[in-house]
């Protein structure tokens, strides 16, 4: 027992921490931005535009109004209203899958089926380069997991091969820093060699991939098969709050019993599910959207590697643009914002290696003149290599 | 390599166990509820009575409006406005802690405050009545975790005696089950004995303990002190959607820069954010409304247990009443929603006794007549002991 006075000071270690971020520059601050900001945005996921889209809105609003601003308990007390189940209904539809469920992120999905879908003896297999959501669910299982190289199927294979139980494969299907996509269909078939389970997070996808945005899964043949389960945001391409699990109604049955954070979460609010419902429904009356945005993606990608800079072939709405250094990619993404320009700056540590990029967001509504616009922008401010 | 036809069904263990459930009678279904429904609530967690508050749900609408349905990004990106700030320092401020830090969901706020403000290395004194979000911050954080009898000082100061490397210990402040409160000043004053911090889950006790229903930790005058972190969530008093973390300003910085759940989540929509801040100023104009909830919860208790029930004397607005068995509860639950009344009915898995209860809210806004056919309801369905 420890005289009080001379106790060690509890969260005593942060200082340390905070003076070693300090030091390396990489300390993180919130920037709040205000509701008139003039920044051209090419830094958030709302790939189709559809946040502020007034239908999308006036849902938001009307549903707060009709429900409530919370939805008042978990869904299986107080927290499921009739929106909630129209929600699931409609996207489910939508992507091709029997059943929906729909939590309050698409962290808490992705923790949802990992924990729930996996039980000790299980084996994950799971991208080296996989979203820190599908990290913690792999961690909060209480399954193994064994991490495979990057989009590399064959790695899939070695992971899987020898391994005596129930097995699940977990990949994104556009992995956020670098905007490049999994090999869908060559996981499915490893995957189904063996009799495993595909789990594949489509946040990145929904909206902008697939027949009128239906999705990876939908695009790859996949959807609504029997070993496949996804997951999705309701805050990207739907330009709301929220996460959902798409699978067989078997499965999702089992998570409404077994999965925590489902269980044991409040429902998402109401405003959040009806302003996703509207822009689905949006996205279904207006499915040129999902094509728009891959070609927003396609025209930065071309002019700005045409104009001598390294970005990958973008796959999806994500263009990401590689920087010299962390230091060169900051003050690059402060010249943009000097320039008018808001773009995302990903660094150490959430790049997988180590190489610093400013991360476009290929919106379907920007316009020629904000394409030419944000491209000269980041062309006159780009670091010398 | 398996034959495709031959191969193991993926999943296939989710029928055995969906089998288990049906056979125990622990089968959880939704049942998503209309927005007129005629049920008068006793089973939320809106213990104020604000969700549907015009002047909340307005706030909601109009914050939807002015910022977009969703935050569209995490919140180091682009997910911070200038409501979220709003709302962070007159939560702070409220509360009575230095800084405040908005998550998208308690869950999230309990997942990163455990995992962040613990290394490996660490040990977590959890209670064992401790909320699932706090089992799973245990889980997830890289930290050594023991389980202390439920509200037993004695037993904290017995994990932690011996133990040579930090140490956080983590309770509810008010236990969501039965309704009863943590001895807060007596694990202070262990905590401090060991130089370890301190973290208390509020969800319950925010708006309803404390002065204007400022909290738990502002009645034990442990608000604000260097070595408490409180969680809370924005979706039971405060009648919205999310969760936050108050402390120290350092420890909030920690968070902005190690809580994964933090970092890797979209930002809580301005819906949610704009709701909870019309429900802190409503609270802050009405203090009343916190003591108003507890005098409920003391008349349901008092009548309930003086017609021969048996139900613990509430701390907060938790009101619960002891079913014979899982199967009675239930079916005395379904009773009351036949006469009107909507509890909530807690069975195994989620009682940590094995007592299945009702578990009744005691809102601010029930007026006499209400109570006394609540009380009435439930007296008249109650099952043979």
């Amino acid at each position: 027992m420890l005289d009080r006075v001379t106790a060690p000071t509890p969260f005593g270690r942060l200082a340390e921490q905070a003076a070693q971020r300090e030091r390396a520059g990489l300390v993180r601050t919130l920037r709040p931005r205000a509701a008139d900001s003039p920044l051209l945005d090419l830094a958030s996921n709302d790939y189709l535009g559809l946040t502020r889209h007034p239908e999308v809105t006036e849902a938001a609003a009307e549903a707060a109004r009709c429900w409530g601003a919370g939805a008042t308990g978990s869904r299986l007390v107080t927290g499921s209203t009739e929106l909630h189940a129209e929600l699931e209904r409609e996207l489910a539809e939508f992507t091709g899958f029997e059943a929906a469920l729909v939590l309050s992120s698409g962290y808490a999905a992705n923790l949802a089926a990992l924990t729930a879908l996996t039980a000790r003896g299980s084996l994950i297999v799971s991208d080296a380069g996989n979203h820190a959501s599908i990290v913690d669910g792999c961690r909060l299982s209480r399954a193994e997991t064994a991490v495979a190289a990057h989009t590399d199927p064959a790695a899939v294979r070695k992971c899987l091969d020898g391994h005596a139980g129930e097995a699940l494969v977990v990949s994104d299907s556009v992995f956020s820093v670098d905007g490049d996509a999994a090999p869908l269909a060559e996981l499915a078939s490893v995957v189904r060699e063996f009799g495993a389970g595909l789990v594949v997070d489509d946040a990145h996808g929904l909206g902008v991939l697939g027949e009128g945005g239906r999705g990876a899964l939908h695009a790859a043949g996949l959807a609504g098969a029997a070993d496949v389960v996804a997951t999705v945001t309701l805050s990207k391409s739907l330009g709301s709050q929220g996460g959902a699990v798409l699978g067989p109604a078997h499965v999702i049955d089992h998570l409404v019993n077994a999965a925590r954070t489902f269980i044991f979460d409040t429902g998402l609010a109401p405003a959040a599910v009806g302003g996703a419902l509207a822009a689905l429904r949006l996205l279904r009356r207006e499915p040129g959207r999902a094509l728009r945005a891959r070609e927003v993606a396609s025209t930065l990608h071309g002019r700005l590697t045409g104009a001598g800079l390294v970005a990958a072939v973008p796959d999806a709405a994500v263009v990401s643009v590689q920087a010299p250094t962390a230091q060169a990619a900051l003050r690059w993404a402060a010249d943009c914002r000097a320039a008018g320009l808001g773009v995302g700056c990903f660094r150490p540590p959430s790049v997988p290696d180590g190489i610093s990029r400013l991360r476009l967001t290929a919106r379907a509504d920007l316009d020629g003149t904000q394409i030419a616009g944000a491209v000269d922008a980041i062309v006159r401010t780009a670091p010398a290599c």
